[in-house]
């Protein structure tokens, strides 16, 4: 008998027939002899309707407010999918975050947690029940609630499952797993059975829309083993468990892209110690989270240091850079918003030489060139002009062997 | 400067532009010098949508997570009135049933208070704020959230106002007060400047359909003054207060009518000790509210008894008084919906021995028969055919020289 936790997004409670669903899915789980925990989000588009009525009362969301707005979706999700267990013959109870004992700390609408004390919901395992609890929000240690932000859920749901020392954490969503690459982009894109903490990490951070880093790097903590998969079709989706080390790795498992960034280029800048760290701490004193970093080989002493950030933070991030250029020297400051980048994705990478060499010659044989490398150890990044993207992505998921037969 | 709490309802808080003009009457009020504390209901309908989206999950309602459900609604309004109090330069926080302190037992969907620990809102007075509290709602000696069940957010505001001792409670609602009859049926009714406790409990006892019961009992219990009034006009209403001796009383305040309930007559019983109670016992016992009870004078040691039920359970306690017709030894039981029931209310009435004579007299004169009579010492109530109430109404509202001018 194993315990597992399932979480539940929007779109699988998006309206009365679909929380019906999901409750047949958790009776015959129950059926089948495990122990289930219940994490979910608010209804489809409610919380977007709840920020709607907040900008039509008020130009300013004081975030305490808002926080308290918002936990009323996952409220509503949670009591009525416990009724909907009921009708399926499932004894459950609801409870919301703080019920729940997910304690942050005071940081509204991005609140992180501090502790889990799932005293109730042991208790409720413990009396048979099927505890449904709310995703996304906490209590902080000032009595107030809070919300952890974009992804929050998953986070709930992960940390539940380590706490409890859940064999497994269900992410039920609107996909039926993890790709290869966006089927959206490549028709042949093939679901992965499988995939490492580390890979899909990687997977996340460049672009993959299936799960936040977050969640994943929480989950990569605790050796929560994730399974990603479709409250439509209930089949078998995506595993994101530990490297197996008998397990023969597959050299590329994904392509991944993202158009959602900008480029900075602040140029002629004094190659000397301190000059990157000077521009990346106003950077981050503004709260702009910086991506890919590449600066080249100095030349006379001159270099130039381009970096990626959301587009959305573009204006902020170039009005910064301009701000420290005379105090750290350097030339000029130009950005571009017409970019995006292209990543391949391997636990296998790391042993196989090769790979980079494919990944240039294959974009260099389409014509398309390359603005800015960056590499880990199991990915390689390229920026390019955006409207390359797609075709970038196809012909890289043919050239490592990714197309479905 | 004074304390006031101020209670809006659904329609007060319907949509965002009615949350906007709250938020700016709070504020007149804070500029005027006084500290408010505001109690919201759920906006409009809300609840019912709620109600619909369970309807439509499960057959069944579980009662805790109903209330689960339920009490997102004023969760949102509060957030989105404190929300718009900030946009209007009022300093505020929200606070649910729980973080108020209102403490109640386990009896869900219509859970009663056990105790007050308002800490939270004293703190946030103290700091110059406004607190903005979740009507309807607390928290169980279990920790699970409860409702206060009907007019739950009328009781939160006047429990509220006794636990803090604030100096009244303004009940702002979409009409301008309590009136001398029902507007749409007496097109001259007045509203009342000043009603007694005594005199409003009979009120609503009878068919005044703007404040419970249950909240008036508890406003007079703590001696908390309450004020009737609009949230659309935003003029002075009803105030509700303890009887002033010194004040002339009138005669009668208010005509009310009611046609929400039924009759039963249990017809051909014994004259004996412990009948009624046997049948009152069994009526109790499936949870029924009778209203009106009148027993005749014993004839031949046989008597009929008559009393009142809401019509939804009519057919309920016809079943009752059927079940216990042999054990009490009755010839038997019949029932009828097609009633209504005029009451005149006033606590001058008590002095004034001619108030009696001249309501039968008025009722008689319009040819309208009188079916059940029941008294108490600030009312009189009359059982009538149904299609007679109306005209009933209008004649004794002009006979009582209650028509405005």
């Amino acid at each position: 008998m194993a315990l597992i936790v399932q979480k539940f997004g929007g779109t699988s409670v998006g309206d009365a027939e679909r929380i019906r669903a999901v409750a047949e899915h958790v009776a015959r789980t129950r059926a089948a002899g495990d122990d289930v925990v219940v994490v979910v989000s608010a209804m489809g588009k409610f919380t977007d309707d709840l920020l709607r009525l907040a900008d039509d009362v008020s130009p300013t969301r004081p975030p305490r407010e808002l926080d308290m707005l918002l936990t009323a979706g996952e409220r509503i999700s949670m009591a009525l999918v416990s009724m909907a267990l009921g009708a399926c013959g499932v004894e459950s109870a609801s409870f919301t975050g703080s019920q729940a004992g997910i304690i942050t700390n005071t940081e509204h609408t991005r609140a992180k947690i501090l502790e889990m004390r799932p005293d109730r919901i042991r208790e409720a395992l413990a009396a048979g029940l099927v505890p449904v609890v709310a995703g996304f929000q906490g209590v902080s240690t000032e009595r107030d609630i809070t919300t952890l932000g974009r992804g929050g859920t998953d986070v709930t749901a992960v940390a539940l499952a380590a706490a409890l020392k859940a064999d497994v954490c269900e992410i039920y969503t609107d996909v039926t797993g993890v790709f290869s690459a966006d089927p959206r982009v490549v028709t042949k894109a093939r679901r992965l059975a499988k995939v490492s903490f580390d890979e899909m990490l990687e997977i996340a951070a460049t672009g993959g829309r299936v799960l936040m880093l977050r969640s994943v790097e929480l989950a990569r903590r605790h050796s929560v083993p994730l399974h990603v998969r479709s409250s439509f079709t209930w089949e078998p989706g995506t595993w994101i468990v530990e490297e197996d080390p008998t397990m023969e790795e597959a050299v590329v498992s994904a392509v991944t892209d993202d158009t959602s960034e900008a480029k900075i280029t602040v140029g002629g800048v004094p190659d000397r110690p301190g000059i990157a760290a000077k521009l990346f701490r106003r950077l981050a004193d503004e709260g702009i989270n910086v991506d890919m970093i590449v600066q080249n080989t100095s030349l006379n002493g001159m270099t130039d240091i381009s970096f990626t950030v959301a587009k959305t933070d573009l204006a902020a991030a170039t009005a910064a850079c301009e701000e420290v250029k005379v105090e750290i020297g350097a030339a000029q400051v130009t950005s571009d918003d017409d970019i995006g980048r292209v990543s391949i994705v391997g636990a296998g990478m790391k042993s196989n030489p090769g790979v980079t060499a494919l990944m240039f010659e294959t974009l260099s044989e389409n014509g398309i060139n390359i603005e800015m490398i960056s590499t880990s150890s199991i990915r390689i990044s390229c920026v390019l002009r955006a409207d390359r993207v797609e075709a970038a992505v196809r012909h890289l998921h043919t050239a490592f062997g990714l197309d479905a037969a």
